[in-house]
């Protein structure tokens, strides 16, 4: 008996032969009642399965022709190259960039391309007021009474019902809530550093970890990373005697986008496992896929209740009701105690209200429109950096998440470029926020999380002109 | 001219001599006719002078006769010991009693005296929901952006509104939201220290910021402190070469409920100041003096800046809530870098409803009521322990706020009244939670924030006779 093909089988199967070039742009695709017979499936599930292609912008339907790979202008463009950081870790202070960077983040005249959050227009504000004023009648006490401990029960348990997507296999009781992710980061690195110690993270890395980081007086190793499969196993291997900490963030970190495959994520977990080197895991992207698939998390290999997994709604929800949590898997009693002492606890009325959205199915709903828009947003932030920016120019391949790395042509300094943007109210991310050493000089983030119109469109054109002025200008 | 008085003149003169034995329990009062001869005052002034200080429970009326001094048992119970620590810093563990006691926390089948937070009961619930509505209408987005990272607006001018009750002088942009009490001094503390930093604090104090200086990597020494004017000031001045920040609570400390005279509070902040010694001003009691005044606050006489005031709604508002706030004069640039590293911003939709709850009037009303309650709590406690106590029982006078520190007599061990009194569902301070040294073993904290019943009382009564159960064992 021939094989009965799956829906999501054959979509990925198609979407596998066109990201790898095996379909190229502009070819035909068979016929839906080919399809049919070539994956032995009905015609309702051959039309569903264009359709899905087409929702991810893999395909496109010409009128009374068919469909046909769509012309995916990021192929034309070279990937951006691996990072080769120094394996010595450091405390220097954190370029004051950041901090210049940072202070724009209010700024209505400014085009915030250096922002790392999703445009308040992707979001999805007044279901999630229905949800606060239903909070305030759920919770006894309307939320004004201190909640227990480890965190508001409800969003505990829709944290641990949406584990299995990733793999994952947690319940409430493995789960601690925090006022969003960074407060989630630097609880565990309070909760397990001694000054001093080292911690590896990727390289380049959120400007926020490395600050972090070096306020606790702790030290950076930042480790070799590829933009499509994150960080070189082999390096982590080789420092693993001098680090103390390792903090990844496995699945479409900024500003890079990579996504670790399973194998690697498998073993890094028991690397770090076997020398007894929690894995803080910071997952706020992985909703934020690209594909078909949620990716797994390192949390998914862990054995051993070494890896505290950290996520939040921050990068996909709200920003600013700072909802967050950890699975902190064996350092469970470390973490409640530290939450504790810092915080008492956190604010169960908006976590309740975050619990009931993802309750009612409104989240799955959310995350597959703004999953949309992302990926059309990076489809066209490809298409305009293709068109205005200097040749040469090379990008990453995110495959989720909220961010594009730009590589302009060596010796086009970002520092400059962001100097001449800005009198252009546009706010760039140069490389240099993201490394503690002497890297990505000719690098920058952009956050695809904006709308896309024509004004934005119109602002990528000047900055690739302003970036063919600081080129030439070198 | 005769000079004429103003209500709160007559009302404090009174409060005075009643409170210093001047006019003494059982005692009539002037006739409001010869009242309002005395002071010149009219007739309604002078029988709103009587309400007054019948709503301040220091007269009552008996019909047909006239206003009495109400027998204040307290007056009959010996005032608790000053403390007589050492004065060499600690890096001392907390006992673990601490994580024992707060473990009680959320049992509802206990009577809490050991938590010290009012009771969900004395809270406006239900107005306070109504803010949360209104703010997810009036904030952009929701709430769900990014707020600026000083914190909301509306929260900082309402609470620089109020500051000249105490003396103050703020305005919005001296202030920098937190969330929560704990969360203010967690930041000031990572801001201003380095590891192995001494940290001086009152003593007896509170064993959450014990934890937070030991979890920091810092040491503690512990002040000589009075039970009625706060520490000893002359101590202070002998260790200040020995200590890097000093962290107090002047008014109406817990356990102790003492309140630092002005001038000593002024004198402290000379003192500190000459030395650029930071003072972190932790003052979540000061709304609820159980007088007629609002104390002043050490920030009041802070002419260098060098005095972090810190404050919050968790012991007077909505504890769940985590909404609190510093103004950290000259150290504000540190403060806010610290703020935007760990935690990004805060959760602005709450503290929003709690501003508007400040602009509306009906936080003053609701602070009306509190204060009344706690202060008729207070000396319904006394009574009880007077009555029911072993001999020899001393109290703390505290002239405001949510504690009452018991001493009882020498030898009688809290730790082991507390085992015991668990048994009968009565959980206990023992004071042993409140020094990193060997003190205060006969001592205790009971909360006066839960509402009195028959019930409550028949628990004081429980825990007096297990208290001499404890004595006589000894």
């Amino acid at each position: 008996m021939e094989k009965v093909f799956l829906y999501n089988e054959v979509v990925e199967r198609i979407a596998h032969q066109i990201k790898n070039g095996i379909i190229t742009p502009g070819e035909k695709l068979s016929s839906v009642r080919k399809l049919c017979e070539e994956h032995n499936i009905s015609m309702n599930t051959a039309k569903r399965v264009f359709l899905e292609l087409e929702g991810l912008s893999l395909i496109e339907s010409k009128p009374k022709s068919g469909y046909y790979v769509t012309n995916r202008p990021e192929l034309n463009l070279p990937l951006s190259q691996s990072s080769n950081p120094s394996l010595i870790a450091t405390d220097t202070e954190p370029d004051e960039i950041i901090t210049q960077v940072y202070s724009n983040m209010g700024s209505a005249d400014l085009t915030l391309f250096s922002i790392g959050v999703p445009s308040g227009d992707l979001l999805p504000f007044a279901k999630l007021k229905k949800e606060i004023i239903l909070a305030t009648r759920a919770l006894k006490g309307g939320g004004t009474e201190y909640e227990p401990l480890q965190g508001n029960l409800k969003l505990r348990r829709m944290v641990a019902a949406r584990s299995p997507a990733w793999g994952g296999n947690l319940d409430e009781n493995d789960i601690v809530t925090t006022n969003g992710g960074m407060n989630a980061l630097s609880f565990c690195l309070m909760a397990l550093a001694k000054p001093g110690d080292t911690i590896a993270v990727e390289s380049p890395c959120f400007p926020g970890t490395l600050e972090l980081i070096i306020s606790l007086g702790l030290k950076v190793l930042e480790l070799p990373t590829h933009p499509v499969t994150g960080i070189d196993v082999n390096a982590l291997k080789k420092v693993i005697p001098t680090i103390s900490i390792c903090l990844l963030v496995p699945n479409f970190n900024t500003p890079m986008g990579s996504c670790m495959p399973d194998e690697a994520k498998e073993k890094v977990v028991s690397l770090l496992a076997a020398s007894e080197i929690p894995l803080i895991e910071d997952d706020i992207y992985g909703d934020l896929y690209f594909g078909t698939n949620r990716p797994k998390c390192c949390k998914s290999f862990d054995v051993d209740g070494n890896v505290l997994w950290c996520s939040s709604v921050s990068k996909t929800l709200a920003p600013g009701f700072r909802v967050g949590w950890i699975a902190p898997g064996k350092y469970k009693a470390k973490l409640l105690k530290l939450k504790l002492i810092h915080s008492i606890s956190s604010t169960s009325l908006i976590q309740e209200a975050v619990g009931n959205f993802f309750k009612s199915g409104k989240y799955e709903h959310h995350l597959r429109s703004l999953r949309k828009t992302l990926y059309s947003n990076y489809q066209n932030y490809v298409q305009a950096i293709a068109e205005y920016f200097p040749v040469g120019t090379k990008t990453s391949r995110p495959q989720g998440g909220l961010a594009i790395w730009v590589e302009l042509p060596e010796g086009t300094n970002t520092l400059n470029l962001y100097n001449l943007a800005i009198k252009h109210k546009i706010s760039i991310a140069p490389g240099r926020m993201f490394t503690l050493q002497n890297q990505f000089e000719n690098c920058m983030r952009l956050n695809i999380g904006l709308p896309w119109t024509e004004e934005l469109k119109f602002k990528l054109k000047t900055l690739g002109s302003l970036a063919s002025m600081v080129q030439k200008a070198k």
